[in-house]
Formats: structure tokens, C-alpha cells, sequence
């Protein structure tokens, strides 16, 4: 029989059908976003709660070779903590629903907790629940809880034409990271650990986000979990507008050119594709950018980075040294 | 190293290393409860916002040797709404994280899609997020958003000396099904195919509970997912009791009677140790049950089965036909 696995699907269709069966059940008013955001939305009166969930599974998301058990507690959160990031809110609650194998040592069981410690207590999060089970490999869900004021949403779907698009830091980075894990390559240059750094301890935007949503001026954001190739799609999907990004804008570091150099591998295309930087990705109107710009520098001592503007409906457009280019979607996608 | 695996630990050594990290992250007090029942308990002004989170995974849970996908697919929402019910709530909103292998047929998932769709419908729950991600193995986790009045809130904690146990339903079909399961010999008897599908198809108790709730005269309640030996000792524990329960009283099927003849197993081993019965066990004061009897016998047409008693703190006691025994918790104790 043809085209019959999920394999021909793609991880798009299998998500569609998920949200066939949303539109089939009950969608009563509390529901301000169901799927199609980074995370639920649920109006509970006087603010939205926020709600997201992510798994991390032993051979597909992580190996052992190369994570610590504290890295993994620390990015098993994390990575949840970006989704309430990308919507401006504050998170409150997880709960934790953690496989593990029968021969999982309890030292690594108390580091992996450690690590889960380290970035709830720097986030003031509750652990409130969840569910231990004996797996064949190691998989960690988590299901965040936050809550943001009803003005300050931040959603995938409020992109207008002639916004500037930021992202908040470099990409590409764990990408090259995971590259270098993968062949044992990080004691090679100096500069390569952190890039191992930002594939293995991603930082959640929790405080760039909500930054971003008491400044009131940003139309849409997400954060970049699979590459801007893919995530900035999804938004101008979400916003109903096109997008073009320039090539030379991308801020791309140091480290990750000599990690592309070492590899023979192009430092854009895991700037675009690579994933995992968990930084935001967001667009606000042109006039307003310096503003905000300047509002994050002074709360944050951060810097930001226009890659590019919003334009009408239609393609994604790469502005490259040989003209405009389709960005096609080389993000990571499950299945394909 | 001696002692060092998650092996030694067991299941409720593991469940206390999470129950310590909970105790050194913010308790904030619209936590009403955390880890600890069936369901987290977070207040929200007007009522309980009940959040819940379990996990299914291929070869622990379930073997696709003798589950379709649209039998995984309700339990995988049932487990879940199980526990809602033991919080005598309603359940509202779901979200599903779920890790499918390359090689998964698209029809399958449609059915497993197909059996979420029928429980979520049957209890107007609304889809509201998720994950979708490649795995070796099928893993589906759901976490379950809920509520209930104040006032009506079912916690496992409330039991008080006198008190009647009550089961809702027989115990042990579930393991019988699985064991025959198991062996390939549901054909061999007629009446084997509800022990079956005891296993596969559980039904949430979600009705029930909500009908225990409304009499406000439940002390304590808890789903049986592990088995009563390890279940009661939870809401014993949690209240700060003993029980102590009749043999001869144990609602035990004339199907799971001719498993255990056919397979020479012992069906009060089932009853009590067997778990994935997702009946509800609860306590109410002696006086007043023959009014729940009659009020769930009026409002759901069910026959409820008194199985024993509260005692003072102390253990669980069986009372055979050779005396009272010390009740052994041999539930399933996932890493024993």
C-alpha cells in the first residue's frame, strides 16, 4: 500500500489531524487559542492562563553520549519555559511525567532533578504533579502553567505588513553545537563550548518576553524551536503575511562559522534550519523598533537583531548575495 | 556500587525524590494541593482548577499484540479523566503530547485519533494543545485540565475511623483481561470478553464522582489504577488511617473467577494487586451509606460494594477465612 505511513505524512499532516479533532469536540469562549500557538490560552477572568506541554525522548530529542543528567532536568524544563516566554507570560506551575529505565542510576536520577531545581527556583515555579513510570528509555514530559495579563499576549498571529522581525540571539549555534557532540569535536576550539552550551542549557526569553509584552508594541511573536525556516512560517501563517529576511542580517557567531568551517558545513543553513536556539523570534512595527530596542538594552542589557521585515501574504523570501531566494522549510520535521 | 539503581529505590522511592524537590521549590498558597493526590488542586477564586498528567508508553502500558489503536487511543484519555473523577470534578480541556515511530500507518492513527475522539465527546472536552514527535516507540501522554466547587472537592485525605470503604465496580476484571490477553485465550469463554475489555476500554468513573460530590458526605476518595492493596494504602496514608476490609466482600466476576480457574491464578491476587480497574474507591460515614447507595442507584442506576472499614492509623488488614492478615501492597510498582 502507498503513502500509508506517517513517514509520507510528515509531521505537518499528523499535526493536522490533531487539529481536525479539535475543531470536531467542544470549543466553548474560555478557549482564547487552542493549538496553533506556543501555547494554549485560556481566559480564567481577570488573566489568561497559559498552558504547554513538550517531551523530551531518549534518542530522538537527546543521547547520553553527550548530555548530563543535570543538563537534561535543566532542558526538559527549559524548553516548556520557552513556549510561555513566546506568549509574554509568567510561569507558575509544571508537572512532570518522567520513563525512566529500571537500571537508571539514582545519582543521575538526583543530578536530573537538580537540573530541574536550578532553572524552577530561578523562575520562582511549583511543582505541582505528575507521574513516574518504568520505560525502556529515558522520556521527561512536562506541562508548564503561567499566566500573563490580557493586554500583554503575546501571539504567533499578529504580524502586520512593514513590521520589522527581530530574533533576540544568535542562531545557529546549537545546531553547530549538537553537530560538534555528535562526532566529539567540542575540546577542539576553545570557542565550541558554547555552542555545546546552547544546544545542551538553552536559556528560556522568560524575561525578554515578558519585556516584550509591557512595552505593548509587539504584534506577534514565537520562539525558535525548529529554525527560523520553519518558525517564521508558522507565524506568517498564523498572521495571514509573507516575510523577507536578509541573508547578511542573520547574526550568526564566531564560534559557529569556525564550527561550520571545521565541518564543512554552511553556517546558514543551520542558522535557518538548525533549531533548538530557543530564543524569540517576534516583529514589531518599523517606527517602534528603535523604541524597543532601546527598552530591552536598558532593562535586559540585551541586544536584538532585525533580520528582516514582514510583507504581504504570500512566500517566505531569503535576500541573498545572488538575489532573493524561497526559503524553503528545512527545519527539523518529525517523520520526514 | 551496591544500591544504586532506581531498581532498589522503587517506584514510591522515586515518587519521594520528586516530592522533595516539590518541598524546596515556592508552595504559593492557591496551591490547594500538589503532588500527593490524583489530580493537582490549584484555587482559582470561584471554584478548583484540577490539572492532571499520565503517560502510556509501548511495552510498559500496552502491547500492540492485543490493543487496536482506537482502544489506546480512549484509554489514553480514560487513565486521565480517571483521575479527575477521583476529585469528584468535571473535566474540561486536554492536551496531548504524543511520540510516534516512522513506520506508523496513517489509518491507525486515525482510529487512535477516532477512540480519543469518542471519550472526549462523550465528556465535552475540548482539545486545546500538544506535541508530536518521532519515537521508537508509541508513547502518548495526556495531561487533563479540570474543575470543581469548593465544596465538593473529593481528596484522598479525609477519611476518618468508621468510615465504609466502597468500591464502585469489580475488582480485577482488568488483570484478568490482561492476563488472558496476554496468553491468547480471551476465545476460550464468552465471558471473557468483558474481562477484556475491562483492560483495553476502562470507563471513567467521572460520573460517579461528580454524583459522590453533589451528596457532600464523601471523606475520601481515590481511582483504583494500581490496585486496591496499594491504592487504599495511599488514601490511608494521606488520612492518616488504617482499613481494614472482608474478604468475602470483594465484588470479584464470575468471568474473573473462570480466568483465574483456567490460568490456576488466585482471583483475590487480582482484586487486590491487579490494578487498571479505574473503578473509584471511596469512604463515606457509616450512617449515612446506605443514602449514597440509594442516591447512585437513583441518579446512575449502579450498584456500589462496601468492602470494609476505617481503623485507626496503623496498617491494612485482610480478614480471610483464617483470620486477619497484614495486607502486602503487591500493586504494580513500576522499577520493582
Amino acid at each position: 500500500m502507498k503513502n500509508d505511513k506517517l513517514l509520507d505524512l510528515g509531521e505537518q499532516g499528523v499535526i493536522s489531524l490533531f487539529e481536525s479533532l479539535s475543531k470536531e469536540l467542544p470549543f466553548p469562549p474560555q478557549i482564547v487559542k487552542g493549538i496553533g500557538d506556543d501555547a494554549a490560552v485560556l481566559d480564567r477572568g481577570d488573566k489568561y492562563l497559559l498552558i504547554t506541554t513538550d517531551t523530551l525522548i531518549e534518542g530522538i530529542h537527546f543521547e547520553w553520549r553527550w548530555f548530563d543528567p543535570f543538563q537534561l532536568g535543566y532542558k526538559s524544563l527549559a524548553v516548556n519555559l520557552s513556549d510561555i516566554a513566546a506568549m509574554g507570560g509568567k510561569a507558575s506551575y509544571f508537572l512532570i511525567s518522567i520513563g525512566l529505565p529500571k537500571k537508571f542510576l539514582k545519582e543521575s536520577l538526583r543530578k536530573l532533578i537538580e537540573g530541574i531545581k536550578t532553572l524552577a527556583k530561578k523562575y520562582s515555579l511549583s511543582l505541582i504533579g505528575g507521574d513516574t513510570v518504568e520505560s525502556p528509555k529515558t522520556i521527561i514530559n512536562i506541562t508548564v502553567i503561567g499566566q500573563v495579563e490580557k493586554d500583554k499576549i503575546l501571539l504567533r498571529s499578529g504580524a502586520k505588513v512593514g513590521d520589522a522581525i527581530f530574533v533576540s540571539g544568535h542562531l545557529g549555534d546549537a545546531a553547530a553545537g549538537l553537530a560538534l557532540l555528535k562526532k566529539g569535536l567540542i575540546s577542539q576550539n576553545p570557542l565550541f563550548s558554547q555552542l555545546a552550551l546552547a544546544h545542551l542549557l538553552s536559556e528560556p526569553e522568560l524575561l525578554l518576553g515578558q519585556c516584550l509584552a509591557n512595552t505593548k508594541k509587539v504584534h506577534a511573536a514565537i520562539d525558535i524551536s525548529d529554525g527560523i525556516a520553519k518558525d517564521l512560517r508558522l507565524l506568517c501563517e498564523a498572521s495571514g503575511v509573507g516575510a523577507k529576511i536578509h541573508h547578511d542580517l542573520l547574526p550568526i557567531s564566531d564560534a559557529c562559522y569556525e564550527a561550520a568551517n571545521l565541518l564543512n558545513e554552511d553556517p546558514i543553513n543551520w542558522a535557518l534550519g538548525g533549531g533548538e536556539d530557543y530564543c524569540l523570534l517576534f516583529t514589531v512595527p518599523k517606527d517602534q523598533a528603535e523604541d524597543i530596542e532601546k527598552t530591552v538594552s536598558a532593562a535586559l542589557n540585551r541586544k536584538l537583531y532585525m533580520i528582516g521585515e514582514i510583507i504581504e501574504k504570500g512566500d517566505i523570501y531569503i535576500d541573498t548575495a545572488k538575489g532573493p531566494k524561497r526559503l524553503k522549510v528545512s527545519g527539523f520535521n518529525h517523520f520526514l
